[in-house]
């Protein structure tokens, strides 16, 4: 097998990291993005502390999933080894964003989980956000970006998450993580969860007793999600 | 007759359907507009859940007043009842206008109207735009979408609200249609529901017994609407 | 004398009725600009409802200062009556801006003065950017626009307010009017309104008791105005 | 020695001065960035009063660290003499920029300083961004620009603070100044301070009770800053 492959995983990582930039997710080089190909065990991500303005897709660094860097004199993002805790722990997961976008990160300092209100929400989530604790000192002063990803994956096994109905998080203090089956449908949760983060806020100002019904949760994430979804040309129901 | 006006009628629901992601009012595939040729029975809609960067005028799916798709491989947007059931009920539509934009939203998941308290308002809208309750569950289990626009225009009835006068509605837990005589009407609609649900989420809260005129309301009104409008160019009185 | 200095009017209007849409005051058709030559008794406004995605220089409208429309077949803006007054009743004054952005429409909305809290707004206003009341019904009722012009002038003869020291305000439950010496200066003072509405908004719930000195608004102000300014490259003093 | 290097530097500085206004820290002329060569100890200045969409590189004003304007015919930035009491005050500070950022500036008037709440602030600010009180009369009113410079650098002084520790401050009333070994780094630090006054505003509203963790902060810190750093290409440590 050539290695073509490999220029296209650097292609679609540097699609997304574009992509959170354009969509204001992203200021200065607070965000990564990577993109897995898992049957070869590879993934590409952004450079650590390169200006978005200065980036190529050439300059995406390739992983592979012990956490050695293949191929490249740049270093990886200082999160990378928060990326390879999510790949290695959530199974089918292909691609993951980390962005201090402002809304999402609003709700992370104040180590609040986002509720579910509406159908924008439940399109993406399946149910609030979760926003999980300050990691404590010694993980922090240990291997904190390791840590980082392994708080998480806990954190959902704990709470039995299926992190393809709840494809992200926030962190306390911190700000967010994204992922899905691809580095794009990551990258489109992150929109969703700026955007939700945005509405919420502001709608829970404006009655603080939202009941939002669980039905219309459930309807929205199944019109797109799973065996019976109908939206989109791809679905798998007319 | 010849069919060039059918080409015309998919350009005109494409303008409409870029206009509302070049204004921010949608964000990832979370809109759609339709334009309507009462006349022959058809209308144009954007198709479902195909990336707004993606779209041309030619994808745009002509659906007839009964429901069927005409001449198109493309699903239509999954919203396409809801559209079918206003243009049904509300004589004199021929555009129609669907976002999640941000500050309607934020108001229809508070499960709120949004409150007339100024001109910018009036000149668009002849009161509070209503926020229509939660469907209940027998109605999101079986047809959403259609039963999204009964609720619709059952509620314009029952309050005896006029279409014209109040183009546009929110849907709680869910977000809002405006629509208009022409589609580029049901566009404007929708810009000025999100400015105007931005302006008086943050004038209530700096003023919360604000008792704007209705005599000002109905003069804006007036002004830019119906025989005695002279607002524009085409107005009826200089 | 030839008529190119009508032109040149033209031209200086249609620049800052495009600014206002440039910097997001305006959206849709919810603004405009006028330029006044005092010498000959023109001035150059924007036509009633025309798209600004549609607009030339050539469109704009020349209206002595009777109100009489000289040389177009396009209808002045519906505004042009205010206009017309602040130009009658406010000497020196070359332009005018009339926007209905956000922040000062909130305020306006909200039938509140928008309080001086620093230098921001000190360099432009010197003073709380007063909220003129609701016009009475029978102003409403027999000439709306000329009597928002009357009441705009009236108000500042009777608190004693220099038109250059304010030189902009609110109207309750509409929009805005700013001026200056010319229409680039009316411009700046719109962007600077809005600008300190927004701040201002922001300030007062973050800290409700601030007491900005008045020796900083002083000073701001006189930097930047009357003979012993020093702000920019024409000032009178190094 | 040639002069290449000044034209470099007022290339430095301009590409600072627009860098603020595409990020949107400035509207009008509420802002300017000063690069510095300390080792020839001059600096480069916005020209005062001058519209952005104007300027030219050229157009940077030299000034030397006895404030004598070198080589210019314009007048540069009504703030030089706070500039210069900053390169003064500051060793090894090469770039300084002030704007009137709008999130910023909202804290500035409340008079607060603006509380670390998480790691987006950490990487830049190690500890809350102190709010100087406003200036007396006396100063306001002998030499404002100069008094401002050095109430700052005494205020760092006083409270013991490392300036590249917190490279940047509120003024009461005003706005905020930032800085950094280059104007780059300056910019980059204007550019967090805005995102981070305005993600702090929205979280203490959300929750008013918020432990940011001091373990936190400083890994933060030294991830990015010193001689255990880690983050991006030129780091010290991999």
């Amino acid at each position: 097998m050539g290695t073509g492959y490999l220029d296209q995983l650097k292609q679609e990582a540097f699609e997304v990291n574009m992509g959170i930039v354009r969509e204001r997710l992203v200021v200065l080089t607070w965000g990564n993005a990577s993109s897995l190909d898992r049957s070869n065990g590879v993934f590409a991500i952004k450079p650590s502390g390169v200006s978005y303005s200065l980036l190529n897709w050439q300059d995406m660094v390739l992983v592979d999933l012990d956490g050695n860097v293949i191929d490249s004199k740049l270093k990886p993002s200082s999160d990378t080894s928060t990326h390879l805790e999510i790949y290695r722990g959530f199974n089918s997961v292909g691609g993951i964003v980390h962005t201090h976008s402002p809304w999402a990160t609003i709700w992370a300092q104040a180590s609040k989980s986002i509720p579910v209100l509406g159908t924008t929400h439940s399109d993406h989530f399946k149910g609030d956000v979760p926003c999980l604790p300050y990691l404590n000192k010694d993980k922090v002063d240990s291997a904190y970006e390791k840590q980082t990803g392994i708080q998480i994956v806990d954190f959902f096994e704990e709470k039995n998450l299926d992190p393809f109905h709840m494809p992200g998080c926030l962190l306390s203090g911190h700000a967010s993580f994204t992922w899905g089956e691809t580095s794009q449908k990551a990258f489109e949760n992150a929109v969703a969860l700026e955007a939700c983060a945005h509405m919420a806020y502001f709608s829970i100002i404006l009655n603080n007793e939202i009941n939002f019904p669980t039905y219309i949760l459930d309807k929205h994430f199944t019109r797109k999600h799973g065996k019976n979804s109908y939206y989109g040309q791809n679905s798998n129901r007319v």
